[in-house]
């Protein structure tokens, strides 16, 4: 028996059984298996904000975890449960996009359909992530090569997360998540931003088509009371308030989009 | 050391310290257990949901698991502390009912109260969870005869989850649990259900005295803006809203009576 | 490699990946560690909240535990980074008084600043408990001696939890915890509280200068209607409600003062 991480991600909450009935599942299969919870938080059907936060989690896991996605208002259709290899990780779950944004990222090798009956459960129709996807990772992660599984899949579900835009004048960027302290996670990375600012440290930010100065910070502890941007541990700029959370009092969801002008320009 | 899966199910909640301590005392005696978490998020003293999620949950564990279920309003009083052995897996706990659903299903072969001292630590009155089960639990997973913890009871508190009545002209079920995407899981068996609507996919629910039409889906994906009844993951019927919840709209709680009847009876 | 646990506290809550990648980053250093999450649900910033409760669970773990407490809003700053010996257990977090309490019950052997590169990953700036608290727990687990980390550290970030003074005519305290029962953890050790009492069982309960009386009870089923005072599984005495949250009934929050006197003094 192997010793393997397998990573979950789900939007089925701590309320329920379900998530359990995975872990036994792998358990039963794989008693050396090292679980680590991503989150089972993702809102509900939530299939983009899972996709980013299993692109930022699998940055951190070692290489060869295997994940087990299960963001799935698909379940019990024809939609098709796949394996995605790349070349740092394994992703098991439904083909709806969910996989593919950290898959890529690594750079996918293949793409596999899960029709082997011998490495799945009895289906109940609506939880295809006890039947179908825990088995499966639990048998890879015990050695089982991925062609045993099924046949590659050269059609898939694509999915891409925004790039922000950056012209001189300003940039264009996206909410893609609020943390729990109610950070603004942006899709602008550090990088990109620290050379298109050109030592700038005040901006004009506008959402919901009004404009408020911001301050960069560089950490928490720097910040006053005002709405700051400050590079984030997920490698891109994030707006903070401090102590505060900055999704309620600008009232901003996942999704929206921002621009960012340099203060001195006006 | 053994390799032996441990679930836990409490209503201890996720803002303190209560888990890590139950956790800790058993991989202080037993470093190879397997922890699991079903769910810390029974309401408090909430014996009937917890005594529902435990027997969802128990089914989809390996054999020879062991469950530690901690649902307790009456610690500190007289009430016993216990260990059921059924045909499958075995259950710690309180002797209040939590454990015997789960437990009935797969067969009990014996009941036996908690006293030897030997294997438990000091009691602080008020945490048995750490003081009693979780040690017992443990010691079980190494392989401790269970006779060593007391004598054989005859008898205990009952629970029975409730039947659904299926007649011709209706069947009346209860709701037995609502998740975490506000889905109703009622008591009406998938297959007697099937048994009963005879090709029929159009029904008439009554909830509160009032009724409303409702339709068969066979997946979420499937279902319109309508309440849908659907075979669910736990070989229930459930009744569903598509990306909403349905107990929040229909203001649902978990022990109510539903009636259902064909709509081509009417 | 080594088995050892390694017990968590954070206020990361469990809708982020940030959890997931400390313990991704210990598994891959690690993969014998046994991970116990003490909670994750500190309120945010709450350095005196955090330090409760790592306190608390820490007293219920095996000796040569490890704890990764990441309370730490001074992230990003000049805050060092410590390790922090004590006789039972090693502590490793921020240098902003979390840990010391802890530490102190047992009793300090020494505090180490944490500066040796070679155990860290590649800072984000705001990520310390990714990048640097994970892989310095991991490494200890594995047997890295401490001295090993960096130099040893003769002033740091003190914190003591506060005394409950017990006068003849009235004890005071202070609530230190609200559990998620609603609970009111004060800090009155019950064998203080059992000795100052002298057999009485009503007391007068002053708290935002209203008085009310309160029973002592031996149990939550023993518990009337009414607030009750009620030796608690922390080794203090709580206030308590029968099946209703005593802090919401009373509008209490961490860091409350409450006075305390012999009903039958009046």
């Amino acid at each position: 028996m192997v010793e393997a991480i397998i990573g979950l991600l789900s939007d089925f909450g701590d309320r329920d059984y379900y998530v359990s009935a995975m872990k036994a599942v792998i358990y039963g299969i794989n008693p050396r298996a090292l679980l680590v919870d991503i989150t089972h938080k993702v809102s509900s059907g939530g299939i983009y904000e899972g996709a980013f936060l299993l692109w930022q989690a699998s940055r951190s896991f070692p290489r060869n975890s295997i994940f087990l996605g299960v963001v799935d208002p698909g379940v019990g259709t024809e939609r098709k449960g796949i394996i995605v290899e790349s070349e740092r990780h394994i992703f098991v779950g439904p083909d709806n996009g969910l996989l593919i944004p950290a898959a890529k990222r690594d750079g996918i090798l293949q793409v596999r359909e899960i029709v082997n009956e011998k490495y799945i459960l009895e289906r109940s129709g609506t939880f295809d992530g006890r039947d179908v996807f825990a088995p499966v990772a639990a048998h890879i992660s015990r050695g089982v090569p991925l062609e045993e599984f099924g046949p590659p899949l050269t059609t898939y579900t694509e999915m891409d997360l925004p790039k922000a835009e950056v012209k001189d004048e300003e940039v264009k960027g996206v909410i893609l998540h609020i943390d729990d302290f109610g950070n603004l996670v942006s899709n602008i990375p550090i990088k990109e931003f620290n050379d298109w600012r050109r030592g700038e440290d005040r901006f004009l930010l506008e959402l919901h088509g009004r404009e408020r100065v911001i301050i960069l910070a560089s950490s928490y502890e720097e910040m006053g009371r005002e709405l700051a941007i400050i590079p984030g541990s997920s490698g891109f700029m994030e707006f903070s308030l401090r102590r505060r959370s900055a999704a309620e009092d600008l009232g901003v969801r996942v999704g929206e989009t921002i621009h960012l002008r340099r203060a001195s320009h006006f």
